[in-house]
């Protein structure tokens, strides 16, 4: 397990190292010279580091002189946000790498025209570092199943779905190819249904949504700390949660489903059978998963069901069409998909989305960063909320990932560690084995 | 050779990553409330990159208000300069790591006492990330011959040799083991010697000293533009510089040794033969090399040398003993090694030399950071320059690698970019093969 | 004129001073040891100057190693934004003063305890500074009618009027005293009456309601380009604004009061007869003034219905009481003097609420930092908006000063130059008379 | 007395509002577009503050994102470094005063040509705020006695002297003017003669020396701790400091002198003996003075040793030419004043000096920023130092001021205050009385 977790294949290094290279080359041009007018205040490309370091969210690089630098404000991402994150993830091969680092905006000159990872000459090595890691990468679970593991954006503030060569990959390799995405269906699946399958011409054939019962009895308004025993009144109130996330992958996508149950030791039967019932009501079955303790065979019921879905014949769309404008966009994925009666836009929003249009970004598909604990936009609100509307704060583009990121509160892009960091307790006994890491 | 270059093993890449943990995890501890008292001005340690990054070479962090880190004023690295990389090269064993790694001093308390990455509790988690990385890297060169990569910490502010693991390797598994040591041999070999060797106990049985008619004419005054016609007498003028570090090694640390001359094509032979000559005067055979060309067979007879040398009796001293004082010692190496008239230490250094001592540190052997454009501490006297001074500016421990380094100048431990950076020129092309790298 | 405009009696300067000596104790205090246990993070004080300089907006200061300060981010005001501007402005003598200054909080603990001026050590040497700037200004008008100038707290963080002393000796000397508030009678006569006149006691006899054509006729809509020409239609969409500060003062106040119509050239006589005959129905007079142009000549009709105004007889009533909430009392202004629907707090605001309150602030008066284009918090909300509410982001506390402040926007303490500063026109002639200052 | 030292006339005030004026409109021109195409790296102008405030000694400003000006590192000095205090103390009249401060260099372009307060308009604007400012203050002694009090240019930085403005005043209109220059005569007399005798055609008729046995005996190795009582070998070793000033002003500047000893109740008539005598053996009078004590009666022999000197015949020399380079005039100082051995210039300070030149500063006179507790550049050599060197390490010009500053060690620009800050004393008693200054 370790072996995935701490450095793996080396492919966060690498995408790091491709960042950072970047980032190097950028400050390095505005302080030879800035031939290109870069406005060192317009950069909004981040150095990365694989760590969760709050010391690095704000800080002001270039300073200590006339030969080191040029002083700027300036911020650190975890790396798993950097846009060559999700670059690598959208990227067909190598030319569709080269081609997406490409259009990475570094910075726009002071007259607001973007200047890209290509104008400062920086994709050829770029491309060089990730040559390896562009390779998915092939584990297996305990029980020898084949898995890739490869690539893995920041969902807030990408689409969160791990690298289409891999699940091409899977999909060429397997009879059947199930891949994850990340956060609840309403980030998670939006994204992987209207981003990259879009980008990348997939169509799912099925969909499993997966849901706890204690999840549920939480959006039933049930303490965190009191989850452990039944609570039916709870788990009803908390259901219009994961049928809306139904309905929407039917009615809006288009897409068969089933419905998950990643049981509990504590839920009990009558719990799941409400979940199950509920389900049903909607035409949708719900099987319980016990895979985490049974591996393969806790999970045949679910298996089952996905290869019996994949035989039906379906016609899948996407919640929005590429031609609307940027606000039609997210007016759609707002209604539609969480439900909103609208959106709002602050005045920010308003004045970036005419600059990105003007620009030519209007025509790109929307990775909206919000809240994974609510529908809405305030994670107070929870279960299945009606009546609010989403307030749009932050538009900005991702042109070498292709999509535009629209913000809908403050993303942190940069975690911290906790008081008492799980670091202190990972170590190496004297046989070398790694101990401490879960 | 790009697998060597990029990325390799990923080591380098791991061992900035435990340097990087080690310090999110002080700044966290600091802003988690400082428990242990550390004065946020005290912090020696850097994060660190793997990337020529002028722009992080000052920097102040943690601002960005209440929640986001602790103001203060930071630096970055080159991956190389950490003292991780240091103590990496010097540990013994995992075990041995793990114990270097607990010394590392992260910082200094308001009463000036020092905590360690030990106090922190980072260093099971550090070792964790480093636990593939120590295992030494196995290569070959074009003909076949296997040869270690492992380890690499920069010259300057460290000791500037690979790991003692695989020295110690490759003589177990060779029956000559050939190694190397960066810079000029006032540097790179009393290094060496007075530093890797005593620590490892290990004890060298020849020396290959390396030298170039080209380097030796630029010592005797020539234009670096100018070297490749003959000119025999600036050769003559530049001879005193190698022949100062043959006596070095000869009368200073009893070790047989021979000149290796890497051989340009625009050396004539009669610049040759005089460089032959001067050596031999001396007592010291000097041999063509030309393994850069033909390989192996291109340095038969330097091989045939050493192996000869190998087989003479000698006794092994080092330039100086433990026990003497920080200036003693000091002392020792100027005007033994450099062959300058003394040591002058600015009243900072004094201060720091009497709180090192103070704090236990006084018997640690020192790593003198110096130009290596010159036996002085001033890049423009070249040559064997006689009556100066060497001045100490700033004398610190690094107290996991277990050394301290005295700087006699301002030492780089962030390169920049140049104007064209190299890295312009670098691709893969359509076949995903690298090019540009070299 | 410019003897008032530059340095003047040198008060601003002295408030400077006093501010800046405080600020460098705080400083000096933590680094001297910060024996008071002072989170640098929280320091809510900023040096001052008497300039516009964008430029000192945020920065981070302290920083230069060891020696040379602690580490923090930090901002600059402009002098009339200072607390000590606020404190000179309500002292009621320089034993109040003293008194006022020495609460002034100038950080807190790491455990959220205020640490004030007085635990600084600052207030007598304060007091020294402003010892002679205390006493009240007197200039007199081109006429010889006497005037103080005394004090100017910004009205969008304070309470935007002059001293308390001023007024008293205005009080005392004359028959007559006319002060002045800043922003539109929802801002500037709302904390002359709620702040001022309750903190030193003071009740007018009548109120001067300043109107102005131009202005109720762009609240009626027309742009600012295009109020040069009569339209009776727009001031009549627009004059509501205006009744609504008369009904304020009436029926929220119970004072008596005059609308003063300040005539420019282009108001033509139709257009102050609707003015006239809409106040009238409220029964309140409005009447021309001209002393802009006439001096005093020109507002002897106001002057004589302010006269007879002071004789009749009413009950001055504040528009809150002080033993209500803190949200109480932002409730009482924003539905009694905005007519909003509400008030809604942000997060942080209730946060702080509930901090101010355990630290014994709530029964301080409320000075609303808001917008003067609008009676709502919106600028773009003209004429006599209804059905919006006032959103309360930030409240803190001026414990100098006397009240709380409660932000509903972002509130600029530091304004910057234009594009062409007035100051490129400003020069001293060869006789040495200043030119160009207006 | 604190109305000398608290505000007095307000003239500080409107020095640093002058050079902060200037300051503003500078970043603001660069954050509006910077027409004039100045390198922000560049800018040798610094606000400035009266207050001894250390945390302001390093700081980058102009952060806070894209409105917020544009990021630097940046300083503060106190007002008295300020450059504008030089030039005001240097002007002869209200059209020099603006032709100064026009040349003023605020910053270089790109290409290193200098950008002046003229080019950036904000001369007219500084001499209006400085207008009053520039007439002198004309206060008198206990006794009556008429003085003026104009000006106080730091003596490290700048050259230490009251305005020529008031020194001419003073010569108009009594019939002798005694003026005072600070630090050691090696530095006070110097500048005072050097530079502001030639830049304002003055030429003094004497000079008086000031000194007191005690910091002879200091010179001569007593602790300072113990100087209360008698030593006459210490007073004896001390001697050549004074005389080697008296033999300055001599013999270099061809001046009539007097040393005053400035008597202090534990010096014994013995020691005051053998300074008498000692001087008398070079041919100069030194007269014991008690006006501190005694007011004008205890300068009496004083003064009338100053009317007898007055009448003397003398050639006024200067200790070096303007039309020699920068490095001849240093030398000149420094051998001649000094009475080093030479001068050595730091690498950095030869381009600066070849820069300046190049720009066409080259004949300007030279300003030292030297210790004042040495003849030569080390605090710690007393008495009558010889066989010593001068390092000049920075060389930059102050172009409205109208001399080079040639720093020779760390110069402090902003003091910062002291653990417990006199200000905590300084208090207004219930009389309004100031107490605690002194």
């Amino acid at each position: 397990m370790e072996d995935i977790n701490l450095h793996f294949t080396g492919d966060f290094h690498a995408i790091g190292a491709a960042n950072n290279l970047l980032c190097a080359m950028v400050d390095n041009h505005i302080y030879q010279g800035n031939a290109l007018g870069i406005d060192p205040k317009s950069i909004p490309l981040h150095r990365c580091v694989d760590m969760n370091d709050r010391q690095l969210r704000y800080t002001v690089d270039g300073i200590g002189g006339r030969v080191n630098g040029v002083p700027r404000e300036d911020s650190w991402d975890i790396t798993v946000a950097s846009e060559v994150m999700a670059v690598f993830c959208l990227a067909e091969s190598v030319a569709d790498l080269k081609a997406r680092l490409g259009r990475i905006i570094v910075g726009y000159t002071y007259d607001g025209a973007p200047v890209t990872a290509s104008d400062i000459k920086a994709v050829g090595a770029m491309t060089a570092l990730l040559r390896d890691a562009i390779s998915p990468n092939l584990v297996q679970t305990l029980e020898g199943t084949p898995a890739f593991v490869h690539g893995g954006p920041f969902a807030n503030i990408a689409h969160g779905c791990n690298s289409v060569i891999a699940t091409r990959m899977a999909l060429k390799l397997g009879d059947y190819a199930v891949t994850e995405a990340g956060f609840g269906a309403d980030l998670g699946a939006e994204k992987f249904l209207d981003i990259k399958c879009r980008t990348a011409g997939l169509e799912p054939d099925a969909v499993v949504i997966v849901a706890t019962v204690r999840a549920l009895k939480m959006h039933g308004g049930k303490a965190k700390t009191d989850l452990g025993s039944e609570d039916l009144a709870a788990l009803e109130r908390g259901l219009p949660n994961l049928l809306r996330h139904v309905s929407n992958i039917r009615d809006v996508y288009g897409l068969p489903s089933v419905v998950a149950i990643n049981r509990f030791p504590t839920d009990t039967d009558a719990e799941l059978a409400l979940v199950v019932q509920k389900c049903a009501e909607l035409g949708v079955k719900a099987v319980e998963s016990n895979a985490w303790a049974q591996g393969g065979a806790g999970a045949r019921a679910l298996a089952e069901e996905v290869v019996q879905l994949c035989e039906q014949p379906h016609t899948f769309r996407f919640s929005y069409a590429l031609d609307g404008s940027i606000e039609e966009k997210l007016e759609a994925i707002a209604t539609r998909i969480y439900r909103a009666d609208g959106v709002a836009f602050t005045p920010a929003a308003k004045k970036q989305i005419a600059q990105l249009t003007a620009l030519g970004f209007g025509g790109l598909p929307v990775c909206v960063a919000k809240t994974q604990y609510s529908f809405s936009d305030n994670p107070a609100l929870l279960g299945a909320p009606e009546g609010f509307t989403v307030t749009v704060r932050n538009v900005k583009v991702s042109a070498g990932a292709g999509f535009l990121v629209a913000l809908t509160g403050d993303i942190m892009t940069m975690p911290g560690l906790p008081k008492r960091p799980a670091a202190e307790n990972i170590d190496v006994d004297e046989t070398g084995k790694i101990i401490g890491l879960f």
